[in-house]
């Protein structure tokens, strides 16, 4: 192929300028720089499963396919109106967009709800940490006034069996008499949602790809780490691994304008609420950082619409530390790199049993 | 390829039972019986068009894909709790399967939903039929006090641009200033209906393949356009074409244990409650029987449980007439011959914009 010398030379221009930009991107951040960096990286977080530890949880496919649909299922709640996946939704990365929740009667629940996804990574479930596992957090909501609001585990179960699950309870736990149980109930959503991880960006990096982050998180991520923001948010979830008080260096409630809860008979003082001692007051899990960027609005009460804003006042309130704008960019442009995709099995509703729901 | 003489006989029988029982299975109905019965069933029903009308609808994919998610959108609700997905439900073929609905603050509604699949085709929406089109229905479902609850449309839309639905407003409707309307909204919510058609065998049967449906169904077929069932459940969508009075030859009050409606103030007398004429009480839209396996329960007020007392009840009050059971059972596998599928751009819940609900 031939070109005439004016084409010829704007596209040896063209080449160049290609070049200097792909040099740009690529070694903006120098090879020690970045080798030192994913190394400290790797010393903090870890890469997400693959998939559910089978060892711990034996889970059969017929287990997790009843897990599912009970998670859609609203006809097990008190007012046929509320699943799991009110809360929890395909559309909003596994929570529900709302600064609190809304329950069976059209209550407001007390607290915001996090995302369903990676949960079973966490060291418990709820802000308040008052649930361990996902098993124990699916069969506590059965009977609780806000989320299903059935009076006794056996009223659930008369739900469950009305609405025909028999057969499917029979097919999950084999060599069972009785298989239809608020525990089997809660063992099956807890199989499901042992499915429901999403690995994101940020594991290609922690697994040695240092280009599927982008400059911007590689920097947010060395200033994540150097504010101390890791001390709380680390591991396979970043966050969620522990407790902390709300509100180190200042008052959580000023600094967010947080409302009373009626729910809570005034302002919510985390543990407290569950434990009554002192030293619980204000304590909170701390969240996982997955998916935060999907998942507005922020903190336990839903106070912050704003994931710049909320990084902000964490620096504040917990770290003392005033951080630029910058900064918070950048810490931003981290936490995009932890967004992973809505799981496919999730985001397709299941057919329910057909059978009617009286109320 | 040769076998031993007992494993050639026991092929041979193999071979003749089953010609003997395809024989009986093809040829229970005689070719001419199974030629009329044909003519007659298209002498009453359609089968369904195949794609929207595009003619009468020139909806692009940009408005469609808009509509769809509009469609599973909590947020434009006063309290972030109802979508049009919380009546019509993939999981439940488009409709709920409560008795009646559950609106905005936990609600109950005056009456049960019905599927939402095939609606475009009827002569109007609702039970009481006072909404012409699909589109007048989710245009005024923003300001019901059940369904929404917002108090004007100018509510509505700046819950719209507030959740940064902008954009997709200017793409789903180019050529418009301030595209964002309660409208648009309701074209939009439209066009996605207009695309959930659910073809079923019913359907392969009347355009000729007479093996579609069961020997059941065919003679349940006869009976029901013998019985008179068509004279109100006729066309493309098995009913929906018409008004009729719930109740000709005996009260529904009396046979169904109805319940009065604290929302109706008394008694459900239909098309009363809009018009206020003596002609309309208890006159209702005949429902499209379309997917009535799998919607129960039954009547505007969800009152019955089983497909088949519902027609038993329906035969009872409507024709005067007492059907044995035999007939009702070979009805109800005609009536399971129009069941479709759920569309799988409706069991795919979309993603919806990030931003969050203040509630």
């Amino acid at each position: 192929m031939s070109f005439p010398v004016s084409t010829r030379r704007l596209l040896v221009i063209a080449g160049t300028v290609t070049l200097v930009m792909a040099a740009m991107a690529g070694a903006v951040i120098a090879e020690d720089t970045e080798k030192s960096l994913l190394e400290r990286a790797r010393g903090v977080f870890n890469p997400l499963p693959d998939h559910v530890r089978v060892d711990d949880y034996p889970h059969s496919k017929d287990r997790i396919e009843l897990g599912r649909q009970l998670f859609f299922e609203t006809r097990v709640s008190v007012d046929g109106s509320n699943s799991c996946a009110s809360c929890h939704s395909p559309s909003f990365h596994g929570a529900d967009s709302r600064a609190v929740s809304i329950g069976v009667h059209g209550q407001r629940m007390p607290r915001n709800a996090q995302t369903v996804f990676n949960t079973p990574l966490l060291v418990a479930q709820h802000y308040g940490g008052n649930r361990h596992t996902v098993e124990e957090q699916a069969l506590k909501a059965l009977t609780s006034p806000f989320a299903y609001g059935n009076k006794t585990f056996e009223e659930a179960e008369g739900r469950l069996r009305a609405l025909g699950y028999g057969p499917q309870f029979a097919k999950a736990f084999p060599n069972e008499n009785a298989p239809v149980t608020a525990e089997n109930w809660a063992l099956a959503i807890g199989a499901f949602e042992r499915t429901l991880l999403t690995p994101a960006p940020f594991d290609r990096y922690l697994k040695g790809d240092t280009r599927a982050i982008s400059r911007e998180a590689k920097l947010g991520l060395e200033k994540f780490i150097g504010a101390g923001c890791a001390a709380c948010h680390y591991g396979a979830t970043v966050g969620g691994q522990s407790f902390q008080k709300f509100g180190i260096t200042e008052d959580y409630w000023k600094a967010t304008g947080s409302v009373e809860m009626p729910q809570l008979k005034g302002r919510d003082m985390g543990r407290w609420h569950d434990t009554k001692k002192e030293e619980d007051k204000f304590i909170f899990k701390v969240p996982q950082l997955r998916n935060v960027a999907m998942t507005p609005p922020y903190f336990h009460d839903g106070s912050v619409d704003r994931l710049d804003d909320a990084v902000r006042i964490m620096a504040r309130l917990q770290l003392g530390r005033q951080l630029p704008d910058d900064d918070v960019k950048l810490i931003v442009a981290f936490l995009e790199s932890l967004t992973g995709e809505v799981p496919k099995h999730f985001a397709t509703v299941p057919a329910l049993p057909v059978a009617p729901y009286r109320n």
